[in-house]
């Protein structure tokens, strides 16, 4: 039997209750809630944790919102009138420059035309990434992704290197990860088996996130460390206002902004013509915003 | 005799030392230059005060650039090969919450095929306004709009609002001001006097900024004054990074990034879901952030 989306949906809410109260242990402090319904149709669950000892600020979302198809889905479905679309969307600011900011997303999209996907994602980035702990990242995703297929992590990677790319800098918001998108049946894959890919990724994630806080959190840092950091998050948020398809598509179809900027970092900084010292740690961790392969 | 392209750039140029003088001159700081040139034709003056007394960061450019006709102007000079664009832009983020924020820009294009137009306008973005002040910067507007035609004033100030409008906010970056665009000659206008328009615009700022930096100055400030300056200035770089035609515009298209970007914040901050105390001073603040009248 097809997982439907009742299912999934119920799999989600599992997933974000897993993750707070992961990011809840790790952290000593508590996530609080916003529940919103959105008029045409759904709402949310919105979770946020400000000022915590690991986390500066962090939100984890779950959603399921269903309505009209909206003008972007018509190209996709052009029969369908209806659509459901549920996901768990979280990014985590942490307090420590020495702990990498990361982002994960997973989620999925049906129409009353029996089109369905899968979409999501996970990545990192480190104001100051350290190369064994990338690597030990990347060998997560691959061995979360070689689980079902052997040609997906090259794939969704360089999907990934590509996603988070920032033209403008000609950089990447971070160090990548893994993105995937329109993952619909075939190949030899079902959608229990899709859903079971899901499943996989949103469960990984609490021990990837346990490895960089406790490998990282005793770091002490210094005034240009948190700087730097604050540098970086200037980056993050011009990836996510001027590039991010989701954003962009919240903003301008009215959706719930808080729910949708809840990514924006705490604090940010706009240097002009900031470039670091050639061999600063600044300056080598900027070697690390460009495609590369990491694995151990 | 029409003003020339050569007429209006030098002009520009002087408007920039005029202004970047009586900067200095209210900050004590001096501005750094950087010259750079456009790979397809061009170049500009880059000038950034950082950290003076006044200014926490301050950019007053100029640019001239030219070329192949891109993409975006074909629509509206269908004919024209070669372009010519030039232009005085800036943007000042205060130290002192009280100073308000303050951008300006006027420019000029033109196209080989004779086509040719004006554009600019200033804009106040206080984080705590106050209506004697800024019924007063409505009245130098008007002055300077009713020097060449009274019905100028009302329809610049409407197209303000709506040009600075952040509709998943529903407010708008500031107070507005003026804004015009695509200004030709017709309706009794040649180019002589649309380009005096541009002067009496250009050459307005400084009693203006004089008159915002000496009445506020003074004031001192809380913490909690500091914090709502930098949730306002996250609003100005959601507006700059989300909907600004100009930026996006150079960031989409291999422009000088830090000059396009130097309009961004110092310092910004993202807080969850912030609603001020009813009655606050930060309370009152948004309700000038909607359309509204305020002549003296």
């Amino acid at each position: 039997m097809n997982p439907g989306i009742d299912i999934i949906k119920t799999y989600l809410q599992t997933l974000q209750d897993a993750i707070c109260l992961e990011i809840e242990r790790l952290d000593g402090k508590s996530f609080t809630e916003d529940s919103w319904q959105r008029p045409e149709g759904g709402g949310g669950r919105s979770r946020v944790l400000r000022h915590g000892q690991v986390v500066e600020k962090g939100g984890v979302n779950f959603s399921h919102v269903y309505g009209e198809v909206p003008e972007f889905l018509r190209k996709e479905s052009p029969t369908a009138s209806r659509f459901d679309a549920t996901g768990v969307s979280l990014v985590l600011h942490p307090q420590n420059p020495h702990i990498p900011l990361i982002h994960m997303n997973v989620r999925y999209f049906q129409t009353d035309a029996g089109d369905w996907w899968f979409g999501g994602g996970i990545d990192l980035t480190p104001a100051y990434p350290v190369e064994s702990q990338v690597a030990w990242f990347f060998d997560q995703l691959k061995e979360v992704c070689d689980g079902f297929d052997t040609s997906w992590f090259a794939g969704m990677k360089a999907e990934c290197d590509r996603y988070f790319y920032i033209p403008h800098r000609y950089e990447m918001r971070g160090v990548g990860g893994i993105f995937y998108d329109h993952q619909r049946a075939g190949k030899g894959f079902d959608k229990v088996q899709l859903f079971d890919f899901m499943q996989a990724v949103g469960n990984r994630f609490n021990s990837i996130y346990r490895y960089m806080v406790t490998q990282n959190r005793d770091k002490s840092w210094t005034e240009q460390e948190k700087f730097w950091q604050k540098i970086r998050r200037g980056r993050y948020a011009e990836f996510n206002l001027v590039y991010d398809r989701g954003t962009i598509f919240g903003l301008r179809t009215n959706g719930r902004t808080e729910s949708i900027l809840m990514s924006l970092p705490p604090e940010a900084i706009w240097e002009y013509d900031y470039v670091p010292q050639p061999g600063s740690p600044e300056a080598l961790a900027l070697g690390f915003f460009q495609p590369r392969d990491y694995l151990l």
